[in-house]
């Protein structure tokens, strides 16, 4: 086992051990945000056939004059709206009027638009010369049978979902969802709906855990709480091995509390990867691998157990799920304040990002108590505070990490119209 | 009916429809993303009692040394895990040992770390002064009964959940869904598991803005595929008011197709709003109202279409789920080459945003023809070209919009460790 290991390596040591999701079939639309686990082919042409973009006439381009301000008159010989082949080839001397998808009439080799000619009494007139081609989407100009139109590995969103569409794939092959067993362990708490009794609190880290697994990409399965006892935590670690991918645990992961959560690991024959991170908070995080699924031990302080998911849980979740991009969105930001509680220790705070004129800028949240959750409700980002770093000023540039699915809608934009 | 709106005003027009919504309750790990619809109160004192932050000895600040190695000896009475309350007051000359997020007993008002002190034979050893109240979380510190802990109106995410479980709050009251029903007219179009014959299409529509529903926090209705006929339309229109919140065509907007979903819309006592927007692609978009709902019908181009949406249907749908921030993000980028197809008319390219050092940079994808979906999948931005704009070179800003949900990790990072 080790210790005090820095975010990356312990991320490194995890990582090695998750495995190649299993895959399962699902409909396209429920397959947003899922990982494609098969190359998607086209199984015809597209487009399927050589087609009108716009609303004209088709016609042969060698009828059209030589040069400009001369005049042909083509005659009108059939009307096709998108979706009605036409009956019978194009002439020369001859233009079909047809409407935006069209099918082009054989024999046609051109469309001009309905701006740019007259139509009069039945006939067409053309003053200007048109080369083959023009305004002809071809048959087979975006994809030929076989061709690959989307590629496993992909993680599935509205565009991808058009792509299946055109394949014709009205359900697609998808890695599974992990299953994410979370266990709360202490004997002060009670469950959220009850008043707590002398001594006792609620247990939010099952609700807080759950909705992070599930914004993560995993389902979350709700474990029972677990008195500090060695043997009901290993029991329910057991439990949490046979119906998850993955086992979290907060509480009895600090140094007073040392022995329960590695003891009860190695009571079932885990092998512990490390223990202690060299960042705060959540300090006293566990990685462990027991029957080939990995158990991480979260701190039972709510708002440590939360920052330690998104550093450390997260992208092993992620890497679960199949997708390639496992980590937080992570970008440069500038301060908004001075910041001068810097210590010997690396930290990731609690912070505010916003856009001003197309730059991220941050606040540091006040620095919250690792058991308090006041003031974590807005926060979307996490300030990275190196060992050792100098006091910052304001406009210093620091690295944070994006926890709100990166997503900029989540942040005020000072402009309320589009642009 | 106005015509050639701008964006902005298009916007506007229907933004001002958009009812407040309806609420319903939910269970808090099913409320991610939703808009929470009352504002949650602490119905208890959070912390519930006044607790040790950390593993020590608690004890009365009092009996501490006056001055720093001046030594006292307290006799510790008392063992308290988390979660068990004491079981009698702390004296003078007193001390209780306990752990992390244990109740501060009766008479106590400091507590000292483990590693601050010296342990011996049943007494704890204090050598310097301690001040009352320190390291002690304090009984209500974060909230009293009664106070607000989150917010009417507020997006529920990781963060909001811990704090409504903190609040006992196990469901909750969120605006509904809207539902949104999608008309696809035109008579090629097939549905997309079948071949299409002469002159058909798969119809792709349904699924790409079905998608883009779901991802917007509405609930797709498939409706039918419409022939291009006005009554089978207007029946179809008609249905998707009664079942729905939003109505969405697509198909029958553009000039040689007028007649169809304007006259559709007419024949069921719709007020056209608009139709025809000044910037490209999906310019033929239309919006109106009837019994008090929006529909809007969009080009029957499969990319337009998908264009479209995202300028328009989105903010709407977003409105409609009860958020406040209804619009993508939106941020300057720097082109990475020149471009030059700058027109008369305003315009929003497909483009690919990624972050590099920091800054957004944006790669305009090929121009698409507004039927083909191919090149699609890349595109993660919509990059607004101004109309008349002179030829932009590398490196010139430019306004993007982020529809991926403005999801940061949607976008390569170069960087591939944390930092």
């Amino acid at each position: 086992m080790e210790t005090n290991v820095a975010l990356e390596k312990a991320l490194n040591m995890l990582l090695a051990y998750v495995p190649k999701p299993g895959t399962e079939i699902v409909e396209i639309l429920k397959s947003q945000n899922r990982v494609l686990a098969e190359d998607v082919l086209a199984d015809i042409m597209v487009p399927p056939f050589s087609r009108s973009p716009l609303d004209g006439f088709a016609f042969r381009s060698s009828d059209s004059p030589r040069e400009k301000g001369q005049k042909v008159r083509l005659k009108i010989v059939d009307y096709l709206p998108a979706g009605v082949p036409a009956t019978r080839p194009v002439n020369s001397g001859e233009a079909v009027k047809l409407m935006t998808g069209a099918m082009i009439p054989e024999g046609a080799d051109a469309v001009v638009k309905f701006e740019d000619v007259v139509e009069e009494d039945g006939y067409v007139i053309i003053d200007f010369p048109v080369k083959p081609e023009t305004n002809i989407v071809k048959k087979g100009e975006d994809f030929l049978p076989g061709d690959v139109i989307i590629e496993k590995d992909r993680v599935i969103n509205a565009n991808a979902i058009s792509l299946l569409a055109l394949a014709g794939k009205k359900k697609v092959l998808v890695y599974k969802i992990p299953k994410v067993y979370i266990i709360c362990t202490g004997s002060e708490l009670v469950d959220i709906e009850q008043i707590p009794g002398p001594g006792k609190i609620r247990n939010t880290n099952l609700y807080s855990i759950g909705a992070l697994v599930a914004r993560s990409g995993g389902e979350p399965v709700l474990g029972r709480i677990v008195n500090d006892d060695l043997n009901l935590i290993a029991q329910e670690i057991k439990r949490g091995l046979e119906v998850a991918d993955l086992v979290l645990t907060t509480g009895g992961a600090s140094v007073g509390e040392y022995d329960l959560i590695i003891k009860a690991l190695e009571s079932i024959g885990a092998e512990i990867l490390f223990w202690k991170t060299d960042f705060k908070p959540g300090t006293p995080v566990i990685g462990a691998v027991a029957n080939g699924k990995i158990v991480i031990g979260l701190s039972g302080n709510p708002q440590a157990a939360m920052t330690s998911f998104e550093l450390i849980a997260y992208p092993v979740i992620r890497k679960l799920t199949g997708r390639q991009n496992i980590y937080h969105a992570r970008v440069k930001a500038f301060l908004d304040h001075p910041f001068d509680k810097t210590r010997g220790q690396r930290r990731f705070a609690r912070g505010y990002c916003y856009l001003k004129e197309g730059e991220f800028r941050v606040k540091i949240l006040p620095w919250l108590s690792p058991g308090s959750l006041k003031g974590v409700l807005n926060s979307n980002a996490l300030v990275e505070i190196p060992k050792n770093c100098p006091p910052l000023k304001t406009n210093d540039p620091v690295n944070i990490v994006l926890i709100e699915g990166g997503s900029l809608s989540a942040f005020d934009t000072p402009d309320s119209g589009l642009f």
